[in-house]
């Protein structure tokens, strides 16, 4: 099978016919279906395919028994499995490569190094980890974080999505039981290395001229929700001296976040809002927003989050409005294994691959997994660099390129 | 029936457990229990209830046929019958006393009118005008526009709730039929002049020491959308200078709403707004809001929605983003019949009522069928000036005054 064919197999799953984008939620029918594509993917292939305690998906290609070695060969599995992968849940209406490249891209890799009659010395294994988006439960790379134990069992048990439904309720209903879900010390421990492929998030690469890319590390990044509380008020008899009307404080906080950000050199983002109880013709009584903010190192951030915090509590109490500010995720920042990243490019170097080093401010499980394994990113080329949008895009070629690279670190990395 | 148990037995409908606010909207069970609540309330009286074509209700209390009236008597129904009524309906976690205070307030007078011994000598009515919140379809005073001919059939039948269900089918689910919508020049025809009872959405009455007041007219007002259409990216990895992030001129344009209804004496309220697709850590498509504005006469509105529009427009040109710009509902300045005002002022006079007469900012029944009848309206204190939220509130003697008032006003007006 192709990477085209493959890829195409995937495509059609939980895209929304209206607006192009995917509303792959986990343990939803669309991640579901997802779920079965990687059963059936890893089947076709002879791969022994499992799902771990926290949800997520695993196809092995175990090296032959050490009975069956010749003498003298190297013993198999020594260092540890190698392990490839990335995930398949999308944001809402999410583009269709963030996460599925790497997984199709793993599966296209043992096709090519099959094909190649290669053998891997190691387990090699293609992973798709649960919730990397966080856009059911809320909180990002939560599969990564329980199998790391970066996040406590019973918390993530009782998140809940926007209808309410907890996380141990979904999982139970898709047939898990959440009362296994936490760190996996004894999987972790079998696993030498971890290698993600994911599509660039940003135009970096294309203004390289580079179709494949080396991470460096990731920017510490963060999510934080600000909840001003005002009061519900006619819109045409209420005096504006007498409103506490908490749209103002939120829309001041918008423009000096993205201020803020731009004098820092970080991002900063307000993409989800909510007004209640959202009467066109009356003084909303609560907003209710989420402050996504990233910067290139720790004090930064801490700063960017600090004075758009200020600036919330000031705007709210000019207009005598409450605001409550709460961290509901945040990842350290990352710096990959610098010796990993080195052989990586050793590797694609004598292939004739040149792979340039960039930093990212996207969040991703190989940043969870950083933590406790050798961890190393490869990016594919964004021409546009739009992501978390159905315009989403990467070229057929540079996949191609992608897989090609992979399936040159993997060899590196699990042949004797 | 005293005031105090009629006021009871409506109050729990269609009231939210949680925020303590109504939800009363149209064709819901809660609104079809609070129809179910006007027929047996108009059962319980004798009054003749019927519902017009476009969902309006209607109590009558008949004149004696002609043949009963002593010769020489004032012919019964010279003038035209006199109506009285609000309406049912409620804005999300609206207030008890919006609205269902006049329907009550009109069934309560009749009852007082009864005791009195008082007879009418045209027909009297108590009329709840259906979706006068706009709650569901987003029209402000759809079922007395639909009646007088202000908004056209086939647009309001067309008109759609959060859902996506339309009037016509929320009517049909109701077991009316939508083909029946528009003007009743029949029934307007019948009608002599009309008459609301509605408590003030302001403390203007509080400030003046009065219970009860004559309305003077209606500031022009209205609602315009405005659609800010941008591009999602992943708000991790999307430089600012790449973004087309509709967020951030929406929130100038909050701002700028704000300092220009400051300035021109004027109001302006951003109290409804949705992001799409609405991912904490990606930048929206797109950010749909709704202004309210209203100012003391045309031309002051005139430029305060300009002066918002042209901000809107330059903030978006700024970051890439396209605006549009739709007026969905507008009401022109309204000045009540002066004569009728002048002759309220001097019946409540003759009791000993000081009813101060005062403008408002809302919208009402009142001012739509003003441009068809002679109407007139009645404002009962509120002490804080809080409406449209669950802490709108009354006071039980201030209710009774208006009650007095109202059945002083209907003698008035139906008497021989």
């Amino acid at each position: 099978m192709t990477f085209a064919e493959l890829w195409e197999s995937l495509l059609p799953l939980g895209r929304d016919a209206g607006t192009g984008g995917y509303r792959r939620y986990s343990f939803t029918d669309a991640d579901l279906a997802c779920r079965q594509w990687f059963f059936q993917t890893s089947a076709e292939r002879g791969l022994r395919a499992d799902v771990d305690a926290n949800g997520n998906l695993w196809a092995w290609w175990d090296p032959p028994p050490a009975a069956l070695v010749a003498p003298g060969a190297p013993r198999p599995g020594a260092g540890g499995a190698v392990v490839t992968g990335s995930h398949l849940d999308s944001v809402p209406d999410g583009g269709a490569y963030d996460g599925p490249l790497g997984v199709v891209s793993g599966f296209a890799a043992v096709d090519r190094l099959r094909a190649q009659g290669f053998g891997p010395a190691r387990p090699l294994a293609v992973a798709a980890f649960c919730e990397e988006e966080g856009g059911r439960f809320g909180l990002a790379c939560l599969g990564s974080r329980l199998l790391t134990g970066a996040v406590a069992p019973q918390d993530a048990a009782a998140l809940r999505d926007g209808q309410g439904v907890t996380l141990a309720e979904a999982m139970t209903a898709a047939g898990l039981d959440p009362a296994r879900i936490g760190p996996d010390e004894d999987l972790l421990g079998r696993i030498g290395v971890f290698v993600e492929l994911h599509i660039e998030q940003g135009a970096a690469l294309n203004g390289l001229g580079a179709a494949v890319g080396i991470a460096e590390g990731i920017w510490p990044h963060g999510r934080w929700r600000l909840d001003f509380t005002g009061r519900a008020d006619h819109a045409g008899t209420t005096r504006l001296e007498d409103r506490r009307d908490p749209m103002l404080p939120y829309a001041a906080t918008v423009l000096e976040a993205r201020q803020a950000a731009a004098a820092y050199g970080a991002l900063a983002t307000f993409g989800k809002v909510t007004a209640e109880p959202g009467g066109a013709n009356a003084i909303c009584s609560s907003v209710r927003a989420w402050l996504d903010a990233r910067a290139p190192d720790q004090p930064v951030l801490d700063h960017l989050v600090g004075q758009v915090e200020a600036a919330a509590r000031r705007a709210a109490a000019a207009q005598g409005v409450e605001v409550g500010v709460h961290r509901e995720s945040f990842t350290p920042p990352v710096a990959f294994d610098p010796a990993l990243a080195a052989r990586l490019a050793r590797a694609l170097a004598a292939r004739g691959i040149t792979a340039p080093v960039l930093p990212t401010g996207a969040g991703h499980d190989a940043g969870v997994l950083a933590a406790r394994l050798p961890t190393a990113m490869l990016f594919v080329r964004n021409p546009t660099g739009v992501s978390h949008s159905p315009a989403e895009h990467a070229e057929r070629a540079d996949c191609e390129a992608g897989v090609t690279a992979l399936a040159a670190v993997l060899e590196e990395l699990a042949g004797p």
